[in-house]
């Protein structure tokens, strides 16, 4: 089976249904986040839809019945998946997954965050995250473009959940290097909206054709 | 000087603003999470706040420059506080706290959730979180009332941090106990506003004024 490899544009800018609308040839999920959805209202979520699917990058991070509850809120208002933590354990994710598989929705866990400070207290449990995120049954996880060496050991643990990989341009990870490394999808934010956005896509998009 | 404890209502229902309105005599402040922000909008927070002062219970858990600008966001829309996680290492909840010393806003911390899950990788590390928040200058933490003796550990920890507490009621906690292990702040949700709430948040108060 031929390798998948694509784009998820994270949409942390005030102008994302534009730029949905633009670059939606290039990539192949829309990542949303708080700052979009508490700005603009969820219905932003159901309004990116209809240019593709729609990741709802929450990164819940509750108890269980109040995790439940975020899943349900982005489900209903059209997300395809949801961006949940790991580390608040197995009961949580078990909440969302739940939810996740009434709407035929998918789940991914993140495994320790792209910034320095994931390095203090997640790197230690990652591995152990990524075990409880594969015998839940989640889709996939999302692991740091900057520290291409993480999602090697990462990858190694995953079975076939698919890896989303953030990081990738502003703060310091390079795409290629990410999927190099085991990543699927690698996550761009700004160095996609930054400037010429379709451009931008484009580019990277070609970019990763020649990766794999 | 005399010991200072009370409750705060976590106000995770649709009816939020009327049961504000109706016990706020009884209480110190107003709780909210994303699935009454995500429903009500924003604004909820600033109409939350004509009764009382009001927490964010946003459980930030991302990278520096994503939750800052979720901090911003409760604080420009009224809120007093936001609460944060501290796994996701010092660099975001830096980046919250310089948000809110921009608001003459608190910024309290997560140290291990109060269900079991909470168990599984977040009390390995709470008291290094504890160390981190008392480092950065955070205002307090959370700590869970279902585990009164967790609470007792970090409160040897926190130095002049307030400890707040949630987990009282439904999840199985009780007030006095979490009060007595060295919580400042019991946070309770469902024991108040399911049935009437008013004489809930009455009995309550009147409870806790017994114990210290």
């Amino acid at each position: 089976m031929e390798r998948r490899t694509g784009i998820i544009a994270a949409l942390d800018t005030t102008n994302a249904l534009n730029i949905a609308r633009e670059i939606r040839e290039y990539v192949d999920a829309f990542k949303v986040n708080y700052p979009l959805v508490l700005s603009e209202g969820i219905s932003v979520v159901k309004e990116l839809s209809s240019y593709g699917p729609v990741i709802a990058d929450f990164k819940i991070a509750d108890v269980p019945h109040i995790s439940a509850m975020i899943a349900e809120i982005a489900f209903e208002n059209g997300a395809k998946a949801v961006i949940t933590h790991g580390f608040t354990g197995s009961d949580s994710v078990k909440a969302v997954l739940d939810v996740a598989s009434r709407y035929n929705g998918e789940v991914y866990v993140v495994t320790e965050l792209s910034s320095a400070g994931g390095q203090e207290f997640m790197t230690g449990v990652a591995e152990r995250i990524v075990e409880m995120a594969r015998n839940l049954g989640c889709h996939g996880l999302i692991a740091p473009a900057t520290r291409p060496e993480r999602i090697r050991k990462l990858r190694e643990l995953a079975g076939n959940m698919q890896i989303l990989s953030p990081g990738v341009g502003a703060q310091g990870g390079k795409a290629a290097e990410a999927i190099r490394a085991g990543a699927d999808f690698v996550i761009v934010g700004r160095s996609i909206y930054e400037g010429n956005a379709v451009e931008n896509a484009r580019l990277l998009a070609e970019q990763l054709k020649e990766v794999i």
